[in-house]
């Protein structure tokens, strides 16, 4: 078997992200998968395949670039960020698990991106600066009920939380819940940062305090970091302000 | 007020994870400020000038820059990985906090990179595939009892947790004491992933199990991968095994 599968995280929007080995592993492919929209930041070239796909077919899409590299072929699979962040690296190795075992003997290489989270936080300072957790809100993978213990967990402890898949046409009320509850966690001045569409030419990134974060804000673009008891606020005059978690924490009392 | 700082991240140590945004930052200072170490990968060239410093001295290092910024300069601070995780960034914001006004008039630009975590989970596989937490294991900077309170809340809620910082000269026996705990909340079988100094010669990335699990196996430039209750092993004959965390959580009662 001489196929190959990478999976590439291409990182936020734009190609000043793209670390130069994912853009040789793409150089490389002869045959790319994908989601649709990850794809087309792809720049075209005739000799390669290009095999789009919709958002939700995981599952569906990694068992087909599988099978191409189990056939031969040099393959990569697109993801946007980091593929092993709520990504398709996942997706592959379940697919890995349940598939035939030759798709174990497999070369796969799994290429890091810069993932939404860090983009975000670089935008408005260093929210990220202290200990941090990145939770999915998407319960279409896992009961609601865990992520609110999750919720209850990480801000009752004093973690920084990255919300990713905070909202979607088909998980409408999801995000504003999960904003109700760390209310009862944190502070009212606790900063929450949105990061929108970072390195597209629609970017926004703000910060709201946590009395005032409204779930509206937020689509299926939006990356929201919701700080701690020690994340602070830096005011800038005709600057957007920095937001930062400080690197010494303070034991504090839930 | 014309100078410019950018807080750059270098990814792990090789220039295949240096990203064109941080190349581009770094081929424009006037000056370099960083660790030696990590100042040490960026190409040399006469025309710019270099402030290595050690690795302890975080503030006055953030400050150094700052003024040469404030003072008109292009001025690059290095980070290796990621600089808003456990990084320069942070010290920055909280010199700019602390410093003159003039300080939060000055162009600041920080670069996101490949942090550690993100390196170790893509050679091993998809580790942190679900929910997740980043914390360091360091109590020079907060106190060890929260330290144990955040270990006891991420792996009671079912996160994935990547310990940086695990150990030091001066801080021996901290991570051998934090992996006791995890054994409180987390079975025997929990795949443990022990990633060093990943995009160096040296590296290695490898997978134990949390009860054989040995705080010997670590340095300063090691980052560690505790699985959740979900998180999966998929042996390969010939190969390293595959570890990774589904796309789909179950609740567990702790």
């Amino acid at each position: 078997m001489t196929g190959h599968l990478a999976v590439v995280g291409l990182g936020p929007s734009d190609a000043r992200y793209l670390t130069p080995e994912a853009g040789a592993a793409l150089a490389d492919a002869q045959s790319l998968y994908g989601y649709a929209a990850y794809l087309d930041r792809v720049p075209v070239r005739a000799d390669q395949r290009r095999h789009a796909s919709d958002n939700r077919e995981e599952r569906a899409r990694a068992a087909e670039a599988l099978k191409d590299a189990a056939a031969g072929g040099r393959v990569a699979l697109v993801s946007g960020g980091d593929p092993g962040v709520f990504a398709m690296a996942a997706a592959v190795c379940e697919e890995i698990e349940r598939g035939p075992q030759n798709w174990r003997a497999l070369d796969l290489t799994v290429i890091p991106g810069i993932t939404a989270m860090l983009a975000v936080s670089a935008k408005i300072g260093a929210p990220l600066g202290h200990d941090f957790c990145a939770l999915s809100l998407s319960d279409n993978l896992k009961p609601w009920t865990l992520i609110e213990r999750r919720l209850d967990a990480a801000a009752g402890a004093g973690f920084v939380i990255a919300l990713y898949n905070p909202v979607s046409r088909a998980r409408p009320w999801q995000l504003g819940k999960a904003l109700e509850r760390l209310r009862r966690h944190l502070p009212p001045a606790t900063p929450v940062v949105f990061g929108r569409a970072v390195g597209r030419t629609e970017e926004n990134v703000s910060v709201v305090t946590l009395d005032e974060a409204n779930a509206t804000a937020a689509d299926m673009a939006t990356l929201i970091i919701i700080g701690s008891r020690d994340t602070r606020v830096v005011l800038r005059a005709g600057k957007t302000p920095l937001v930062y978690t400080p690197r010494a924490a303070v034991e504090v009392n839930a």
